[in-house]
């Protein structure tokens, strides 16, 4: 089944001699990043300000949604969390819309093909000959950590990372491989504040010291945004404590040292400024 | 040591009263995605056409250097592969320019905190007192197996990512843990031409099934991007068949079946068209 080939894309240009009354509609899914609206692609904005409809979840914020244009249709699509079956309702909203003539922008929080169900909004689209776009977007998993001043990666300390979604730590739908993850340099959780507990239990259960440092990012790039560090053993107390909500994300390994690192650099050169060093 | 901390972030303004000469200078770094000057954040563009010297390394492509003003300087740091005392040079560079009061912009491509020693940068510029800021980027390791049609997770197959660099196969420099590796359900490998044979043997001796499917993505978002497809057992013959060069990226697992359902999808629709279906 090897074989060699372009990279995939579908037809979505106006064929020779269409009119626009006849042109096919399409679905492009973007990738909205972590929030921020700077930190948009440029592609990103320019499919948002062509767009005729745009699709949008929970974590889309509105200074994403301002770049349509005003006669933009917004519909919002977001999920509680736990909650299925819209998924469904997704797909043939797509649709329709789509043989409707439109250009239809699906908009997702981070990236479009890491969690969030990109793949399967694709699959649907292409099994209903409905021409598909999908632009990349930043993910949280590496900007949140960012954020805090945490490099996932270092040349001493860390030469791989594993992302995994908090919902693995739900009880009936628990599917990690924890001894496999607790092995991994660095840890990323996505949208683990609910089983924060669970997650840092199961981390040490496998083997993971508990003294690895751990930090949990709260609304990255966004007004709200607060980080909580600690360690695997402390690190769900200090969140319940300082009451972190969803989205956040949470980074385990000694990569997180680098925070304190930077921290403590930043106010010594804070302090010998302010004495005239 | 835990504590709850507003996000890190340094002093880049100029402070009230200070004269353009007496501004300090700073350093800011910049993911510039993949290649493709359309998936820069609009940050990224905003930042690279304030810099007055712009320092980047050899994935950064022509498209994206046009966003810079006409006056500033561009000053050429890559590194050939494995080749690593240039580093110093770099943090000495970035710190001198900061020094001359300019606007430092580090271009790294993909994202500036997965490999590529942003963190050390970083923690140089902070032991030198230098004011610095991080900008995200859209990292290859999602964004290449996406533009190839591969969501790296699905919520039927895969619920966990890692991601390793390929320089992790280099004998001298093997800190991956192979076995637990092949235990997460989907793996990406940045910068993995070089070793790709020994990334499939090692992923196999530990247990991974040789019918794993598997995918190498040339140069993504690029003129020259290419996919190979294949199995852990075979790939990396593809490869070399192929003559994929760097930079290339590797996905392992069962979502890469996405890629094959995608096609045979997009080939149906088209030949249902043909025949006026």
């Amino acid at each position: 089944m090897a074989f060699v080939d372009q990279p995939l894309k579908t037809d979505t240009e106006t064929p020779p001699g269409a009119t626009r009354e006849h042109r096919p509609g399409k679905v492009i899914l973007v990738g909205a990043g972590p929030g921020d609206p700077g930190l948009l692609t440029v592609r990103a904005v320019e499919r948002i300000r062509a767009a005729d409809v745009l699709v949008y979840d929970r974590l889309i914020h509105d200074g994403v949604l301002a770049f349509a244009k005003p006669s933009a249709e917004k519909i919002y699509m977001g999920k509680e969390s736990g909650h299925h079956t819209r998924q469904n309702e997704i797909h043939a909203l797509l649709v329709e819309k789509a043989r409707q003539g439109k250009t239809v922008v699906r908009l997702k929080g981070g990236d479009p093909f890491l969690f969030g169900r990109g793949g399967e909004e694709v699959e649907y689209l292409a099994e209903h000959g409905i021409p598909f776009e999908v632009v990349p977007g930043v993910s949280s998993c590496l900007s949140a950590p960012l954020s805090a001043g945490i490099a996932v990666t270092h040349r001493e300390s860390s030469s791989s990372v594993v992302i995994v979604t908090g919902h693995s730590a739900d009880g009936h739908e628990d599917r990690a491989d924890w001894q496999a993850v607790a092995r991994i340099d660095t840890s990323v959780f996505l949208m683990g504040v609910h089983n924060i507990e669970t997650i840092a239990q199961k981390l040490i259960a496998a083997g993971r010291s508990p003294d690895t440092p751990a930090a949990m990012i709260q609304m990255a790039y966004c007004d709200g945004e607060r980080v909580v560090m600690g360690t695997l053993e402390n690190i769900a107390a200090e969140v319940r404590r300082a009451n972190i909500q969803p989205p956040a994300t949470l980074v385990v390994g000694e990569v997180v040292r680098l925070r304190e690192r930077l921290q403590q650099l930043v106010a010594l050169h804070a302090t010998q400024k302010e004495i005239g060093g």
